[in-house]
């Protein structure tokens, strides 16, 4: 079969033809449609980010899939059901019982695999397996953008997280800033347009441009960070109850304290790289305990954020789907489907349809 | 009656003789019998942090009060009751709604003062006046410490914030580290000893010191952060599920999250001045997302804080309240109360007993 993966040495993604993968008797046959391409596979190419499987000359990549089942053997799984595959699987034994628990996300470094990212293949591929476990169907008239259930599921998670710091009293939100412009962020606009008043995306493009666009008709204010930095939203436009930092530049982790009105959180879902830079660190730590502000990161995101993304996937609308994923690309069109020019937004490898 | 307070333009605190407060139709007239001392009055004393009431040439200091209702006037407070009052006041009307619902301590600045902090007279006097919403009323016997109940309640209020942070998942906590080992400090740490198996005390002491004493009473291990940093606290001791900063060294609260364990939580409660420094930004913002961890401040507290407080102190050994309050003086010693050599852990001014 056609995969798609990083050799070991080489810079760039290749198509592999490899022997279909055999499932176990616990697992299911996968046929794959789709599978979307993010900036942690653009990491994991770069060797920025993950790592090879153990003793294995390449990886396949892709951990955003959608496909449908081929075989479900004896795991009960009905053959035809359109499924979304979670991403983390246990290292060996599950030594610290967060996978038991249903909490993978959450386990710490060593303790687990990623598909297609960190010690596992990835789901880029005609045919991949899985334990029933870590499959969560989605409905069937849903397959086409089905690939966008994980990346939505990594952002349910987040917003979990930064909502439970604000359970303890009445938090009065109405402004919501996205610091990035990019799919995750997009995406992230998109849903907190549903709960909040106000929402800003910050990027660094010229018009005209797609994702400015986008953010327009979101409702959005589009806002250039090369005239107002992260740390002057505040005083630029207004305080924001919660901001979502989307790119991992570093800066905009903590410039996010001082973007946040009173009481306000920001959760980090960017990963950034190794740097060393001056803070107002004074400033920010007194603004924090004096205004009651919280930080949240957040990685991964497991069945229950999955199944909050397919009813969230369900509710965006269909101009917004469309004008997000521009681009949709056979397996062997890899410099197309791997490209990173403006016109691109969210880019998916299609390798059957239903 | 005599009151301690600062007058504008001198550094130290003096007793004043003043008139006594005149209650209002809708307020208590309360006999004071304890002040305790804390970082903040230092403070407000230096300058460093609030303000005067406006209009007035002094500000009577103290905001850690116990004291008996001398008359509750209409108020329907019985006489004779033990109260401890809370410390922030709506700045005019509460435009924001924060007092009505509840949560002035989630009120933004500008729209409160603090009593004997910030633009109000406090409770270092031989009377004050409050309105009974900002009365607790605690049992009788504990009137000889009730003064800490103030201080307990902004730990109770920290936790909660930092607890809330994790409350979406199953988590699993074993170590706590405090940084500082001021009152606060040693307050969090006998308070967090009944919560995690383990408990570490970080601060900068040579032995033998009256808080090292304490630390190892209550079972925690001391950490001179003269030989282990506060980002090293995981590698020398080990990962810490929660970490306090009772300090307000600003290095902390970005250090505390490399101190932290997988899916730890920093509840920052010292409150810092302006200082910029270079920090690990890129590790630190990857550390956060990949291992979910969370930084959340806390300042002030209100009626539900204060109502837990007064169980916690309650809970505490009576060894633990007698080692940790080390002077009590009349308000005429005031050089003895507001001194700060190592043998002095927590001052309080007594005007009355019961």
């Amino acid at each position: 079969m056609q995969a798609i993966g990083v050799r070991r040495g080489e810079p760039e993604p290749t198509v592999l033809d490899i022997e279909p993968p055999e499932p176990g008797p616990d697992e299911v046959l996968v046929r794959t449609l789709r599978v979307g391409i993010d900036g942690t596979d653009h990491e994991v190419i770069a060797g920025g980010h993950g790592g090879f499987p153990d003793g294995e000359a390449h990886q396949i990549l892709g951990h955003e899939a959608v496909g449908i089942v081929k075989d479900g053997g004896a795991t009960g799984l009905t053959d035809g059901t359109t499924v979304v595959p979670t991403v983390r699987r246990p290292r060996g034994e599950d030594s610290k019982g967060y996978f038991t628990r249903g909490e993978p996300d959450m386990a710490p470094p060593g303790t687990y695999v990623e598909c297609g990212i960190e010690g596992a293949h990835g789901f880029m591929a005609e045919y991949f397996v899985a334990k029933p476990e870590f499959l969560v169907g989605i409905p069937g008239q849903m397959a086409e953008h089905g690939f966008l259930v994980e990346p939505i599921s990594n952002i349910e998670k987040a917003l979990d997280l930064a909502w439970a710091t604000r359970s303890t009293f009445d938090w009065q939100l109405e402004t919501a800033a996205v610091l990035g412009n990019g799919p995750l962020g997009l995406l992230a606009l998109a849903i907190l347009g549903d709960r909040v008043d106000t929402t800003y995306c910050v990027g660094r493009r010229d018009r005209p441009d797609p994702t400015i666009d986008i953010i327009e008709r979101l409702g959005a204010t589009y806002v250039d960070s090369r005239k107002t930095s992260v740390a002057d939203l505040g005083t630029d436009y207004e305080p924001m109850d919660v901001v979502v930092e989307a790119t991992g530049y570093a800066k905009h982790a903590f410039a996010t304290v001082e973007a946040l009105a009173p009481n306000g959180v920001g959760a980090l879902l960017g990963i950034p790289s190794d740097w060393s830079f001056e803070i107002p660190g004074g400033q920010l730590h007194r603004e924090f305990v004096l205004t009651n502000k919280s930080l949240v990161g957040s990685v991964n995101s497991h069945i229950p954020h999955f199944e909050a993304a397919i009813t969230t996937l369900d509710s965006l609308p269909d101009w917004f789907i469309d004008a997000l994923c521009t681009n949709v690309h056979p397996p062997t069109d890899l410099c197309a489907a791997f490209g990173t020019d403006d016109s691109v937004i969210k880019s998916a490898i299609q390798f059957d349809t239903v």
